[in-house]
This record gives C-alpha cells, structure tokens and sequence, in this order.
C-alpha cells in the first residue's frame, strides 16, 4: 500500500487528506495545529508532531501550504522534508505558489534524486470534500504517472500540462481567469439590478448562453444571497494574483484585463475585506456605483 | 395554426425560420435579398415581396435585424409594419438594439394594441441552427406565455426577465460578460504560451475548475486553432458594447472591465478586423505582447 | 464699437461678459435669471429679456451655455436666435459641446450667411474672471480673425486650431488629459500617504519635474486641503467626458486611459459627488485604498 | 575642499558629476566603461579604477546607477564602498530603486556611523546637462542639510521630503504620474489627428490650460515629430513602475490608472520597444488604433 505524508490539513488538505484514506492509502498527516491533525486521525488518518515525522518513509508526500515561503520552509532548508527522503521518493506540492519557486523545488528535488510535481488544485473547498478538483500537474512525464492513482484520489481532471512549473503557470492562469470573471459578473448583476431586471431569472438565461461560466453557476447566487462565507478568501486570490501579474511581467505578456481585476481584489482587500470569499466584488461594484443593496 | 411572419433571413434569421417551418408553424418570411427569402421557400416557409406583406395576416411577426435604425424603419413610420397588423397580434424583436428603443416600441405597440416583447438571443449560429439558443425575454408576462410555443421552437433556454426592455438589458450583461471572458481567455492563453505550456492540456484542465466557461469550451479551441472565421463578428460585438456602456452610463454603474473590454473590442475593430469572430481578441492580446503565432 | 450679445451668463459667462465691457465692447446679456442679468447691468452692460433680444442688431453673439441641447434651442428652431440675425453676424460659441453639433450649427449659419465659430474654452471660473482663458477656436479663417480681437479681451492663449467642430474636438482633448491627469495626481497622493511622506514638500518637488503640471499646480493642494468646492464640476466633466468617449468610438481611436478616467469620473458622480469639484477624485481612490482623510 | 566620490557616470551621472565640477568640487569618478572615466577626467575630474577608489577618502559619494542590485552590489557586501567608508561620511544615492531597499542601505549605514540618502532626480538628461534637475531627499534632516551645496549644483528643486526612503516613494510617485500622463498626451494625439485637427496648434492652446503639463510642452514635440531617441528609455520607465506597483501592492493603495500605464509601457517594451524614449507609447496608441503616421 502506498505510504503518503501529507503536510497542510486546512481547510483545503483536511478534506483531501481524509479522501486519501478512504481511497485506501496510509496517510500520516501533519499540521501546525494538533487539532487538525487529531482530526484526521479521526478519520483513519496516522498523525504525526512535525513535518519530517509525517514524510519519514513515505512513497509519496503531499504538501498543501499557504504560499511559497511555507513550502520552501518545510522542504527546503537545514532539517526540511527534503533532505531526509530516500532517493525516488515523490513529493507533491498541490499548494498554489510562484512557478519560479516551483522549478526550484523540483531542481533541488533533482539534487537529491527526490522526484518533485508541483500540482496545484482548482475548484475550491466543495471540490476538495466532493474529490472533484480539477488538478493541473507539472513535472517529469513517468513522475506524473507514478504519482496519478494518488491523484485520482483527490480530483476528477487531472491533466499534466508540462515541465516543473507548468503546473503554476496554468494555476496563475486560472486565478487570473477567475478573477476577471468574477468583477465581470458583478458588474452585469449591478448593471441589472439598476435597471430593475429580474436577477434570478436573468442568471439563468444567461447561464444558458456563451455568457455561461462555472464562476456564474456557482458564485452568482451567492452574490444574489449576499452570502460572502468563504470559500475562497479574497486575501488568497490577492496573493495569487501577484504571482500572476509577476508572471505576466517576466513574460512580457499584456494582461490588461488580469491586471484590473488584481487592482480590484486589492482595493477590495485594502478596504478590509480580505476574509470574504472572492465573490465580495460585488460589494465594490456596489460602492463604485453608489447603490445599496436595497437599491 | 400560428401564422408567423418573419422579417430578417440573415446568419441567425435563416435558420431561426427554417426551424419555426420545421415545426409546423407557417411561416412566410421576407428580407432584403431575394436570394434569402427563396431559400426560406424551399425550407418549406412562403415568400413575402416586403416586410409589410410578410406580416400581414400574421399571428406573430418575428423581427431578427442588425441594429435599432432597422427594426425602427421595419415596424414604425408611415407604412411600418406596427400599423398594419390587427390588434392583438404579437410582435417579437429578436434583434440585439438599445434597451430604450425595446422600451419605445413596446410602447408604440401598446397604443396601436399590438403586443410587443424584446427576446434577443445567444448561443450563435451554431445555437441558431440547433434551436438551442438562450432567449431572453422582456414584456408583459402573458403576451410571453401566448409567445412561448414560438420561442420554444428556437431556443432550449427561454426565459421571461422583467417588463419590455429588459431582454435587451439582460442581453447587453450577456454581451458585457461574453466579451471580457474572451480577453481573459485570450490574456490566458498568449500567458500560458509565454511559459511554454502545453495549451490544449491547460485548457482541458481550466475547464474543470472554477475558471470553466462556455467562451472556454467554445472559443478557446477557434483561438488555438486560429479559425477567426465568424461566428460573431467583432463589428456586431462592437455595436453591442456601445448599447451596453451607454446603458451603464445612463444608469450609473461602474463598468470597468466592460469598458475595457469595449475599448479593446473597438481597438481590434478600428485595426480592420472587423470582420473577424470576436475569437479575434487572441490576435491584439499577442500584439501587445509583442508575440507572434509561432512563439 | 462693436457690439455684442452674450446668451448665458454663469459661472463661466458671468465674468466673460463683465470683461468684455471691461474692454469697451457693448454687451447685451441675457440669462434666463433675471438676477444674474442684472449684475451684468451693473457691471455696465445692458439687459435683455430674451436670447433674441440679446441678439437682435449684434455684429457678434456669443454662447456660453451648459450642453448641446441648450446650444441648440437658443440658435436654432423657430424663433431661433439665427434666423433673427443679419448675414455677416459672428456667432460664437464658447460652451462645451458635441463637435457634430458643433458642425451642424456652422452648417445652419451658411445656410443664413452666418459665420459660426466654435471657441471652447479651458482655465475653469478663475480664468474667466483674469481673463487667461485658452481657448481653443474652429471654424472659417477670416472669421477666426474678425472674432479675434472679442476672444482676446476673454483670454490669454487663442488659437485657431481648424475648421468647424475643431475647436469642440481639441476641447474634448483637454477634457480626457485633464480628467486622467486628476486620477493620476489622486492615485500617487494617496500613495504618498500610504508611505508616510510629506505630500505639500512632494508636490513641491514634482512640480519641478517630468511629472509637473497645471493639474498639480493648481488641483493638488485643493486635494490636500481638502477642498472640493467647485471650481468644475463632476457632473459637467462627466457631461463631457462622454463627448471624449462617443467621439472617440466614432473615429476608432483607442483610449484606455481616457476611458478608464471616464469610468471612475462616472463612478464618483453615481456615488452622489456629482457637485463636488472634479479633484474629488481624490475621495475615490481613498475609498479604494481603504483609508480616510485622518490616515 | 569638498571632495566628492561619483560612481556611475552614464547618460545622466556624467553630466551630473561634470557640473560639480564646474561648481568647484574636488570630484573622482568611476565608471565600469574607462572611455567615460577618461571623459570626467578631460572635463577636469580625476579618475579612479574602482569604486572603492572613487569613495577612498571622499566627504560625500554620490551613486548614480541603473537598478537596486546595481547599487547594493556597489554599496554592500565585502568589499563594498559601505565598509571603507569613514564614519561621518555622506552617501548620496541618486538612482531610482526600490523604497525598501533605500531604507535597508540607510540602516547599513547607520550601523557604520556613514549616513546615507535616498535622492532620486526628475528631469531627464536635459535637466542633468542644464543642472535644473528636480531632486526628492529622503533621510535625516542634518544630512540633508550637510549634502544640500552637492545637491544644490545639480538641480533647480530640491526638496527634503521625509525619512530614509521617502525620495525613492516620491521618485515612485513622480513615474506613475508621467506614465499615465504621456499615455494620455499620446491617446490625445491620436484622436486629434484622426479628427483632423491641426495638432500643433492644438497642443499650443492645450499647453495654456488646465491640460497644460510638462509633458505636453517636452514630449508632444518629439511625438509630433516622430522623435523617439531617448531621453529617457522605456526598458528604465518599465523597470520603475514595477518599482511603483509593488510599492502599492505592498501598501494597499489603488491605483487603477497607474497600474494600466504600467500594463501600456510593458506591453510597448514587449513589442521590441525598449530602446526608445517613452513618449513612443504614441506608437502603441496608433497601433491600437489602426492608424499609421501617414494618418
């Protein structure tokens, strides 16, 4: 039975991590709160009191951490996960981090004979619990297949699209798309209501047409309920959104309308509302229109 | 059985009217070009020598014209199609014009007792031929059940969204949303090829997640393919912008994506690619990043 | 002497018309309130109860009214100020309006053998009273020269700068440089205060540079004072920027930043700012940026 | 005597250390590039064959480089100019880098007992040759009064703005704004030339106005003229708003129009650009527009 370290059980890793165990994998987990971990244990999951206790003897060890400055302090570094895994061990980072960070994770994983994927997720905190997530991989070919019932496990497309980074540079890509979408429907839903149009059923026609999105199935109502729970917090999307218009920058690719929306995740987030989910731009399509909810 | 006379036999027009002859209405049908209407006749559908005399005797007049000017010239003024029609007849304007001339003619219908509604379309003319538009709907409620077998026989998403204008209103959000999808995917696209990506994997995998969106499965393919054979025509999308940023000025809403995704539309237009699918956008988003194809 | 009829005395035409008196011309006024008439008679002009009245036996009539509708009803239509006036007359029109407009009026007084000229005008209320106006003239050669010594006695920097509707058109320029000007001068105030830096000292220093101009000079410490008695109002530059933009879309010009300015000129008058002066921007990008005046 | 170390003597720094100089400085140079040391050397300096030998000795090192890791690598580490200094010292760092890498020099030096600087200039190669430069100070208020006589022979205004950092977040400040207001100028033109007005004469009444800007008066000529020599390059205007936009990032600070100019010269640098002078974002306006010179 493959032997799978997982480090990060958040709101993100909690639930994966418990699929992995129900997928029938030994899953040694650890997070910073004990809490967490004994959670998992809960669910058939080992734990472990440190990153490198959860890593020691897996095939395979899974990392789910904030931003590339986490994954760099666990793998990197005088007593990171890294220098103590047996050559051909697999590591996975499904966290979303800067594509630079991540090619040099997988050379550092080459100097160590470590095989290293970066596979960041897509689809949220349901998908996660529902094992739904849209994976994109990237890395060496033969570590990809290696690593893919593991995968399975925890997603329901899972696409290597390239190289070390590969996997980053789709996922900025996404966020990137993500956002845009979202200001673009909060704009048509402020648009509508200001000109008294039914929004239900406006969403619903428009849902059928080319105007029809998953960010529209499944954060327009959620706007219309004025239910900003995260799901996705905005803080999150904001740093993404910095990897994605560095990216861009170093690339020399024009991203006007990436770049608008990560002024206006900013300005969301500076006006104090980074712990909402993402789809709290229509708050600023509000302000910036000057209408109330009520309107 | 519903008489149906039908004014407009363009791209959408055609095959929106051979569709009605399929089932079972009778339609007879009239446009500029001779060439069109002979090819509605043989669909089965009767020919008409103008718009009045197509909408003569009809139960339902459908209109599926360019711009605002047409269907005012087609249904107001001295010998319009309006004044001629018994009271009670219905007439549908499945045009894309400004909100307020949809609001005007429904007025203009009101006084003659004819029945008015705004029910633009999307979903192309791919969704044109395979009667699985999206069609949105403003006027009086019942005039829309008494229209709905109509509609019913063009579209797969019908929906009635508020009093006369607001089809046109939710059509223009569709149109705001539908073209700042298209630069976002277009900024993704030229970004991931800037990093070397495999595109036609990331794509596959963007659209599993949240960043999913019929301009994805629909348009991204034309991009990677290059085929910016229309489809809809930058101009048409053109013309569409303007409706729907001079709505949001009137009504005082922040549109900042969708005027920028207006100007870029208008920019594309005024370099001579008027003509193109709006799938175009990929062509000035490689431009501005000083990228050409084979890169 | 020459005599004059001044239609519209304003904030802006007030103090236009009380200096061309200054200047020995024989002004007639009319405003449709009586009271401010009167201070023109008392400034030394003569009344008028009407605009025809005003104009009746002028060698030169000058506008200075809010939009092209107001321009339109004073000149043209039965009872019209042009058809009263003598062939040979100057008509000067010195609001802010439409270049098309601007063109049909040149087009209406040919028609009569009156010479309309189109003379906007920059440098707000302040340049008004000092008399330092530019203004910006088109319309035919020899009737620029023949105008030329009545536009002196208003302004500083006269310029013909083309034939009919020229004038409107280089007006419309200065509004979308100034309005964006206002936006950047906002955005790096607030920016500066964001770091701490003493912005009277920074705004001394900038002025010195590349990064130097009117809009710094003369609106910079408004914004830091707090400031936002007009001066111009939001609402007219919202009036005019949608001038800039439909003029823009017509020739095919590309204008993100011009757009861009419209769009939060717009958001600042749906917020309710509509009367403040234009440097309200400022207020706007701290509502953005999530700080009040006290940060 | 005051005697003065100068290192970095490219298009701007050459001029600059010829003029204290001319003022009666004792100045010994160094340049990476002997041709340009030589050249210091003929306008009555001395020369030295390595930073540190251009510090050894010095009251007052001024640095005048292209980019923070230029002026870190001069500055810092073993070797560097920082260790050699004695304490008491003045280091003046004119180049434009990061804020944050200001302040990290200013408490390098602390540290030492050297006190250093931050004193970016605007004005360009004119402004160095013509000793007019506008030059922001930050760092303590002593040594600024101390260096002020070195600052005083290069430049018309300079200004002590705040604590260490606080010239380069004003430098910062300063590009955004000239970013955006060329941007504008060049969207200007375009919609002037394709409405057909003389533009010359258009930028004269412009220029009297509130439009009026030193880039108007500096940069429209050479845009009108087709001028695209640097001045000052849009590789360096690039790298300095990737300065302003983080510094905004990192402090919550929207700036929509600063972050589009931004988007605008990297895309101009991304078409092979980054050679010429930044008034060529007119270049990229025509091409956006479809417009040629010819025009």
């Amino acid at each position: 039975m493959t032997v799978i370290g997982f480090i990060g059980l958040g709101v993100m890793g909690a639930p994966m991590a418990a699929n992995l165990v129900q997928a029938g994998f030994d899953v040694t987990g650890f997070n910073r709160s004990p809490a967490k971990v004994q959670r998992l244990v809960e669910a058939g999951g080992r734990g472990a009191s440190s990153a490198a206790a959860a890593a020691e003897g897996a095939d395979v060890v899974v990392t789910m951490l904030p931003d590339s400055p986490d994954v760099e302090a666990v793998l990197l570094g005088d007593g990171g996960v890294l220098e103590r895994l047996a050559p051909g061990t697999i590591v996975v980072d499904m966290s979303t981090i800067r594509p630079d960070v991540a090619r040099s994770l997988a050379a550092a994983g080459d100097a160590r004979g470590v095989r290293v994927l970066d596979a960041p997720v897509s689809g949220g905190e349901q998908g996660a619990v529902d094992a739904t997530l849209s994976i994109m991989v990237g890395g060496d070919a033969s570590t990809f297949e290696a690593a893919k019932p593991v995968l399975d496990a925890l997603g329901r497309t899972v696409v290597h699209v390239g190289p070390p980074g590969a996997g980053q540079t789709v996922k900025a890509a996404n966020q990137l798309i993500v956002a845009g979408t979202l200001q673009l429907v909060a704009e048509a839903l402020v648009f509508l209501s200001a000109h008294g149009v039914d929004r239900e059923r406006a969403v619903e026609v428009l849902a059928g047409g080319l105007a029809g999105s998953a960010v529209l199935d499944r954060k327009a109502p959620a706007m219309l309920a004025r239910n900003f729970q995260p799901g996705f917090r905005v803080d999150l999307h904001h740093k993404d959104l910095g990897i994605v218009t560095a990216a861009a920058r170093d690339a020399g690719v024009a991203i006007p309308a990436g770049s608008l929306a990560a002024t206006l995740i900013g300005a969301l987030r500076a006006q104090g509302h980074g712990d909402l989910d993402h789809a709290g731009l229509l708050l600023q399509v509000e302000q910036l229109s000057g209408r109330t909810p009520a309107d």
